[in-house]
């Protein structure tokens, strides 16, 4: 969530003390109102005419240093914060650590101390384990994003979806939308519920039972096993990546296999609403959970927009969390 | 080639139209001509003295994006780009992605697109595959550059070579030019063939048969299997890096004989004009494709100098595409 | 030492003639004086406050080039250098070299004169090879400093510490300090010794004796080989990280043995002066070298305060080097 510490903190230094300001985090959609997330799509369809112009660079940040702390390898991700904070105007950074040398060298609540002794503005931290990023959120004196921890929350990516999915139809209220794939490992799913419900949309999820988290529909969401059932009548249909690297342990289906009951094509399509729109968070195993005919529908893929949006989105969060454009 | 794509591009986003301008790349020397050359060279004479400034920095591409997009590994070429770009204004976006990264998770297209997304005005892009790096080009809406697509073209490298001989011997037209070495796997050479052709040079190639691709002489070069009776009367000699991670399969010489045959020494060198230049891409296996002392000659090698002028005719180009400073 | 080169320096490219001023170095602590080190550490205090400030970018270095050259593995020192010539508005390349592939492809020099040709202002270079940095320094036209040379110097690592010193102490002169653990693998500890000594601290090394390098004594400071008697009295005690992956082929004790004799705890530190200060350069293996209860201890752990110093001190030895504001 957005958590403005109650108290606002002091950064001392030796002998000298830091400028008092309120630091906040985006660490996940859980804990947002309908407001916060109205306002920060809002801001951040600025930043998409924005981006669309030839000077693509604003000051909104200048000055700043923002550090892409991230313990998961990651490009799409990383490119779209590392992009979005230069266009404010800020500096970046690019920390990249395996999670192996963590753990021989230094703890990760070392790391972020080290870090914050530095001075950044903003961290943007990646970890493999849920619950990591926001403890270290405890520690620092500066803001905190979450770009994905575990299987957890990855709020700008749902952010980014429902930037555009309202650019499309107007508003999220109201709008079936199913998820479908593997919603255990999915942080991606778990970010998007939230805001989903949040938003009044209503949420179904289609995936075989081994890749269902137990006790998932406490959340409000209606379960489907089936694609065809659980697609019908949707407005929106978000497929999710098979992370085939997450997934050792657990019963995992062949791709064919897979594709023939889950992927999505254009006979599974049918059962939705004429005019519904498909999304998919990348990077696509094409044949495995999506057909490119479906991927590469220019009408109804919105694949390409998300990553677009993920820029605004991206700027939108670090601008309001410190360019002091009013606080979210 | 330089292509202006005939139909002016729009790019559309959501609801909101991309502001409309053709967009230019630069994929490869064949199909440019003289005055394609000459216009870039005379731009690239600008940067060189702007680079020996002490700011180096100026604001024609302000606001911009460059992404420099790598699936070889690279430091010089990669270095370049960047610093070309940085001094231009613009920002500059590393990525470096492994082809086996590419070929587990997301096709070359589904990359492109995604970066697409993000809005760079400029794609560069490296890559092992002959003609990948067009394919790409054809597929997004910014220019892109070839910084090399496996033994395709180098353009860009043609290009400060030619500034380079320029500089010294005051046009191309006319000079008796040697490319020595493995030519099969060399880009660089290919690029060199077709602009030493366009702007007026005679090119000679020096290599072991097995190093030759079959029908080079059609390009309209003569061809030595020889180094003394190859480098004879030449008043250019350019030195090709042996890429033993490139010809695994072919017949490869040990490195002492092929210097013995083929490695640039002074005692070969004897058989060049008094006054013949040295040149060499880099990075150089001395002691199998060139001796120390050819290498570091302060009057003949212009080994360091190419690198020099290599920033600037980056420069020069990214100008030229992007800079709005009169299309090429 | 920092060094100006006796005669001003012409880098001549072509027929063009380089902007004539003199490049300086900082190789090493070895050879400063205390008025040196005293300006630099003033330098410094200006850039503490800087970085406290919400804009924490300024122009003295607009338009300058710095490559971060490093052959080791490094995230909190690059990280650090990297945001003092952001901050100082320069442009910032990183070029991270495995020492493997440099054996491979190009020599030291070769890679330095590359880069020299690209027209730096500044390289700043890590390698595991005692006096590497040094060769590479008489080779290029532009100032070098030295980000830690095999087990040789560290010089900004010592000049951090001086300056954590200073700030609660006021002056190093006539201070107990102790340096604690593997100094023969240490660069640290060697660039310590130099600095404090010049300054008028006396130094006292604790290690055991397979961890101390033969007549290091000969230097001017005591040796301990027990924590107790080494820390009586000590205003200051800096923890050396025990670097197993130097210290190959020597004995080295296990780490809880290491822990039990010479590792500091809260019980050791009893011996120290009341008011006595904690250091360690990071990253820290606690439980080996240091117990976390002194680690984390908030009114005797300078250990954050350090970080936060290591960038203001890099941001004064760029400044100072390059920036124009009167040599050093």
């Amino acid at each position: 969530m957005i958590k403005a510490n109650s108290q606002t903190s002091t950064l001392t230094s030796a002998n000298h003390q830091h400028k008092v300001y309120p630091h906040h985090h985006l660490l996940g959609i859980d804990g947002l109102t309908k407001l916060d997330i109205d306002h920060l799509l809002n801001r951040s369809e600025y930043f998409v005419k924005h981006n669309q112009q030839i000077n693509k660079k604003c000051s909104n940040l200048q000055g700043r240093t923002i550090i892409n702390l991230f313990f998961e390898s990651s490009t799409r991700t990383k490119t779209s914060f590392e992009l979005a904070g230069k266009r404010l105007g800020s500096d970046v950074i690019n920390m990249s650590i395996e999670s192996s040398s963590i753990k021989k060298g230094e703890s990760l609540i070392d790391t972020a101390m080290t870090l914050n002794a530095m001075h950044p503005d903003v961290l943007v931290v990646r970890h493999p384990e849920s619950g990591e990023v926001q403890l270290l959120s405890q520690k620092v004196k500066c803001s905190v994003i979450n770009a994905g921890d575990g299987s957890h929350e990855h709020p700008t990516q749902a952010l980014l979806d429902a930037l555009t999915i309202r650019r499309r139809k107007g508003s999220l209220e109201g709008l079936e939308v199913a998820i479908c794939g593997d919603i255990t490992h999915s942080r991606v799913a778990r970010s998007n519920i939230h805001l989903l419900l949040i938003m009044g949309a209503r949420v179904r999820l289609i995936a075989p039972p081994t890749l269902l988290p137990s006790k998932i529909e406490c959340m409000g969401v209606q379960i489907h096993h089936n694609m065809k059932s659980g697609i019908a009548g949707c407005d929106i249909i978000m497929m999710l990546r098979l992370q085939k690297e997450r997934t050792h342990g657990s019963f995992v289906p062949s791709a064919r296999e897979y594709f023939r009951y889950f992927g999505l094509d254009m006979n599974k399509l049918q059962a939705a609403k004429p005019n519904a729109l498909i999304m998919h968070p990348g990077p696509m195993n094409r044949g495995v959970e999506i057909d490119s005919l479906v991927a590469d529908d220019i009408k109804r893929s919105l694949i390409r927009e998300q990553v677009e949006m993920g820029v605004a989105v991206r700027m939108a969060v670090l601008d309001l969390l410190v360019g002091g454009q009013g606080k979210i």
